[in-house]
Order: C-alpha cells, then sequence, then structure tokens
C-alpha cells in the first residue's frame, strides 16, 4: 500500500462536499463552524506593511535560510522568554510553513517504520494522516471525563517501539486547557521513559489564563525531551501565508533542517516578514482577540442551557473551540450532514477525530466558534436546540 | 534509525558553511556559481501587483484551496495545451508549494517501505534525500557519455518493487537537455512495466528548442504513466515564495491532496497570484530572460578552450548549469573547498550528486552558471584556468 492509500481524504475537504451537496433556503444563511481559522484579513497596517516590503524588499522574494529568517527566531525567542521564562535562545527555533509541517518535520526526526506516537483522543486529524503517511503507529490514549489525556493509561501504552506523545493545548478539537501540573506530568513521563513530549501549542494566543501555561522550558534539559509546536495563522490571521514554528534542541533542528530543505526549501518569506511584524506591533491588538474569542467562549458556556434541555452535553470550550455530545441515535456524521440540510450549522462530527468506529467520536461534535460573534453564537444556539435528529 | 537519520545534511548548507570558513580577499571577489537560483526580485511590475493583492485582496492572506488557486491551475493547463499539445484540464494541476514539494508528495503517492525509484546519476540530491526520508530505495541509474540516462540498463534494473523513474530535463546538475525521443523512449517503458514517470522540467523555461520537449502529453492516456513536475521560482524569480506545480491524473491528484493537506494545507496565496499574474503579463520578458540564458550557456561553450587546454572537460551545458570533469587527482569536495579559498569560486562537487565513493563524481564539478553575465563567465573561465588544483 503506498503512504498516501494508508491513510484518509481530508476532513475539511469532505465537509466543503456536504456543503455544495446542501441547498440552504435563503431566510437561513450558512452558520459555518467547520474550520479554525479566522475569515478575516490581517489588520490594514500589517498589509501595508506586506505591500511595502514586497516593493521595497528584494529579498522577500528570494530563497532565505532553511531553518527561517533570523530576526523571526530571534523574537519567538525572547517573546517565549517572557512568557514561558527558562532557557530559550534562537538557535533552538526554527519556522516551517505552517504548524503541520512542523509535527511532520518532528516526527521524520523521531520515528522510523512501525514506530509508535500516543494520541489522546480526540486527536487532530492531520496528526493522524502525518504519522499514517510516514509509516507510524498512533496509538489511541483516552481521555478521562474533563477530556484530559489519562496519565496512567500513557504509562502502560509505551512500549519499546514509542517515540513520542503528541499533545495539544488548548486542544483542538475539544477546546480543552491541559493544566500545567498534567503537562509537567507528561514532561516527566516522557523524560524518564526516554521518549519526546511534542506539544502544539497553535492555540496558545487564546489561552484563558494570563500565567505561564506550563513551565517546561525552565526544566533542566528540557530540548531533549519537549518539541514545541507553534502556527502564526490564528493570531495574526495569516493563514495563506504558511508560517509556523517548531522549537526544540539545536541537534534535533539539524534533522529538521534535512527534511524541511527537502520539502519545501524555506518557509515563503513575506509571511514571515509579515509574522515578525505582527509580533513586534501588534501585541495590544492581539490581546483584545484574545479578550474577544474568551468572550465568545463564555458565550457558549453560559448559553448553553437550552442545549442542555435538549439533551446536549458541552464537553469542553475555550480556545477556538467547544466539544459536544448529540442527544440522537445516529452516528455524528450522519447528524452533522443533517445539521447542514436542515439546520443550515456546519460543524465536524466527532468520527473526523477518532478512530474508525470509536463509539465516543459517533457521539461528538467539534463547533469552531471563533468566527461566531455572541449574538451569532446565540443564533446557532437556538438553530441547535431546535434541531430534532 | 529514525527518517531523517537515513539521509544527509543538505548539500546548499554545507556550501554556505565552506564560504563562511574561506576568507577572500578584496582583490577577489567571490564568483558564487553555487545555487540554481535567481539573485533579483521579480520585475517592479510583479511586486507592485503583489504590493496592490496584499492590500486589497482578502483571499491572499487566508487558506485557499488544497490543491492551489483554480485559476492558476488553469492557466497553467491552458498554457502547456499551447507548450506540449494534448489533453490538459485544470483538473489534471494541482499547485504546490514549490517543485521539492511536488516530488515529495508524488513519491508519497507511490511508495511504500523499501519500494524502489530510478534516478539516473549524477542525481538532484534533494530527489535522493525525499525518497530516504520516505523510506524509499534510491536505484543509481548509469548515464552514458552524453550524460543522458541508459534506457538499456533501465529496462534492467526494474524489479518488481520499482514504482517509478524519475528524470529532470533541462537537467539538474548537467544542464544536458533529453532528446524528446528518449523521454519517449523511458515513458513507453514505463507505461509497458506499468510503473510510473516522474518528468522534472523546473528548468523548461530555459530549454534551446523552441519546440515542444516532449510529445507525452499528446499519448493516450498518459495521465495513468506520467506525473510531471514544474516550478514558477526560476522563471519568474518567486524562489521566496514557494510555489511549484504537479500534473497528473485526477485519481492521483487525490492522493497528492492528502499529502499537501497534511504537510502544508495550501501553498502560500500571494505567492500563486503572483505566479498567475507573471503567466499572464511576463511572455516577452520571460522570453528576453530565456534568450539571455541561452547566450551564457554558449558562452560557457564557447569559451571553453582554455579550460580544455588545462585539462578540464565539459559533460554538459544547457538551462542553469554546466556539468565539468575537473582534471586534478583528488575528489571533487576537496577541489570545490580549494576552489573557494584559492580561486574564490565557489559551485558544488560531483560527490554531491552521486552516491558515496562514486568515481565519477569525485572528478566532476557543477557550475550553476545562470547569474554570470557573459563577462563574469570569462573571468570565471580564467581563474579556473589558472587554478592547478
Amino acid at each position: 500500500m503506498t503512504r498516501t492509500k494508508t491513510t484518509f481524504a481530508p476532513p475539511v475537504m469532505e465537509a466543503r462536499r456536504w456543503l455544495s451537496e446542501a441547498r440552504l433556503g435563503a431566510d437561513m444563511p450558512l452558520i459555518n463552524v467547520s474550520q479554525a481559522a479566522p475569515v478575516d484579513p490581517p489588520v490594514l497596517a500589517m498589509r501595508q506593511e506586506i505591500a511595502r516590503l514586497a516593493v521595497e524588499e528584494p529579498q522577500a522574494h528570494l530563497y532565505g535560510p532553511v531553518l527561517g529568517l533570523g530576526g523571526l527566531r530571534e523574537e519567538v525567542a525572547a517573546q517565549w522568554l517572557t512568557a514561558y521564562g527558562g532557557e530559550i535562545g534562537a538557535s533552538r527555533v526554527a519556522i516551517t510553513s505552517g504548524c503541520n509541517e512542523a509535527f511532520c518535520a518532528t516526527i521524520a526526526t523521531l520515528l522510523d517504520e512501525g514506530d509508535e506516537v500516543l494520541l489522546p483522543v480526540p486527536w487532530y486529524f492531520n496528526h493522524k494522516m502525518a504519522l499514517d503517511m510516514i509509516g507510524g503507529v498512533s496509538v489511541p490514549l483516552p481521555v478521562d471525563e474533563a477530556m484530559l489525556p489519562r496519565l496512567d493509561l500513557a504509562e502502560d501504552l509505551i512500549t519499546d517501539r514509542t517515540r513520542a506523545i503528541a499533545l495539544v493545548s488548548p486542544n483542538n478539537p475539544t477546546g480543552v486547557e491541559y493544566p500545567p501540573e498534567l503537562i509537567g506530568a507528561f514532561f516527566d513521563l516522557c523524560q524518564r521513559r526516554g521518549i519526546t513530549l511534542i506539544l502544539d501549542e497553535t492555540y496558545r494566543d487564546f489561552h484563558s489564563s494570563g500565567a505561564a501555561p506550563h513551565d517546561l522550558f525552565t526544566r533542566p534539559d528540557w530540548d531533549r525531551t519537549l518539541v514545541q509546536l507553534y502556527s502564526f495563522s490564528k493570531a495574526y490571521r495569516l493563514t495563506g501565508h504558511r508560517v509556523g514554528a517548531l522549537v526544540t534542541s539545536p541537534a534535533r533542528l539539524a534533522e529538521v533542517e534535512k527534511y524541511l530543505d527537502t520539502v519545501t526549501i524555506c518557509p515563503a518569506q513575506l509571511g514571515q516578514y509579515a509574522a515578525l511584524w505582527g509580533m513586534q506591533n501588534l501585541g495590544e491588538w492581539l490581546a483584545g482577540e484574545r479578550a474577544e474569542i474568551l468572550s465568545r467562549g463564555r458565550a457558549i458556556r453560559d448559553g448553553f442551557g437550552p442545549l442542555q434541555a435538549a439533551g446536549w452535553r458541552l464537553r469542553g470550550a475555550g480556545a477556538y473551540f467547544a466539544y459536544l455530545d448529540h442527544p440522537f441515535d445516529a452516528p455524528s456524521d450522519q447528524i452533522a450532514r443533517r445539521l447542514v440540510a436542515e439546520a443550515g450549522i456546519l460543524m465536524l462530527p466527532g468520527t473526523m477525530f477518532t478512530p474508525e468506529g470509536d463509539a465516543n467520536g459517533q457521539r461528538q461534535m467539534r463547533v469552531a466558534f471563533a468566527n461566531l460573534d455572541t449574538d451569532g453564537i446565540a443564533g446557532m444556539i437556538d438553530r441547535l436546540a431546535g434541531f430534532s435528529g
């Protein structure tokens, strides 16, 4: 079987197909809560800066360093130092063509054919696809009632083929923020067992806590155990520029460099300049964005009553996502298609985030609510509460 | 062994290290013929168009389709039809984050662990690295005196694990253009044996022939056998934007889509808009660029006398590259380092394009001459002729 045949079609494309098949009435405009992406472009000042660079900066159009723009690597190191404390320098930071590529590069440095990575279920589907296509084995790690990965079970699931545990916090798809102590305990476990902790913090800019989300960077030799992943896409609305980051040891970055050179040579330059400008100039604006997203999360939690009454259950809500149990007898992928057709709501079913046949996945739905304002959220809850499955 | 440990460090980075170690006198400015990349940014009109889009086109900053911008796919199909004839539509074209990613995506749709791909030697090192990291086996295919891949040997080297033959024409590193009949014969061989022909035409815009470089697209069911790769980087000076293309069957593109979605989600949007604008507006300008590059190739061939006299041999010259045999007793990687230190010329040694220990590779050197004007080429030949090894 070829590499790509081992995995499934991109779920987001599948969802788009449902949409193109649906016939929505003019009285019921679509509520699209399927994709975790800003729908607005970057702020005007950033767009103008990109425009200025496009004309005036020749380097913005030419090959750059494989591991990314020096200035951007330094800025990430500096801001991480402020946010997390500890020991982080530019030589521990690489810039990638989006955070997905950061994950792909990481597992290429860790895995051989048949090696295993523990993924909490529900998982982020592109992590599963990446592991499939590199010949890795995704070992499902169950979560508890609070949707937190079970540390005790992780201990048992580690074999001599296990190379890493991959966590996402704030989590995609559940929106749950993993407590610093839990993240620390997973780090300890990985360190003790000589495996790597991959920590995807794509949604870190929308964490509800003002404090550091974990203390891993302050630990001695953190970079032997940890690979942290980040995306500039959500914070600065740069999804179309493909800029992510990866923070780990210089030795691992030398391996990462082989992968990045071979697959994309360097990240797109204009996007990197834009990300750097954003980090240096949009701190205050981003704080406002975060406050707005957090208020939307509260609107979901505070407004959930009518859904609770209709049998729905809120399993998690934070950053861009809410994760729900639906009350119906049918599997979630069927419910998702009916929701498009009958309620004009596009959300992704739990089946897209769980192993085939997983009973939990058939009950669950992901709501990427970040693009709905609080009125929009109230409207969605209304429609959902009126939907009879 | 992890995926990345199976392969070597990026040769271009290694060459940059040589450079940083060298101390060049002010009387001998560096002649850098190591990298196959334009050193100038795109023309001003294109930069202004990118600037306009950055401010006015919100989509330029947001996620686009996994397989690329519809308009760009259509434009490629239309221009290919004119250039090659045959049957090509937008549904057979995908846009990728550079041509390297197009190759990586292609082999992901073809290979399982241990499957084989025939690569003519000397090869393009990122092809070898990509095959290493996906768990594939690169089978060296010898070339003849004219640096053309040996069809007769290819026939014998195909086993039941062979999935593809990958050709690059005009070739990197040799600059040699494969005759249409030879490309056609390799297509026939692949079709007969049920394997795929990967044809990388990154340098097609600088082919010396005004006619179609092959007739493959006119053949019935071409898309079951052929995957053609292309790069917008060289023609439009868009190396820093990462835009390439891949032309094959819709069925294979559905597999390619899994890979692209997982690794980079979509190509950078601004670069795609720029490539489209370039295709629609820079035809005449590109014809001039081609004429200039062709004249530089001629300058190499016509001016080679002094090098011939010094024992050098010209093995190929075309598109961006000349490929030379040096006359010295030491292996080419040692010669390359001495050339930097003693003659102020940075070129890549044949050892970077050949299997470890390959005797031919130790004799050969690649000259990426495209950035030297004819005077610069004469200057380089002077210095080389005076270099005593």
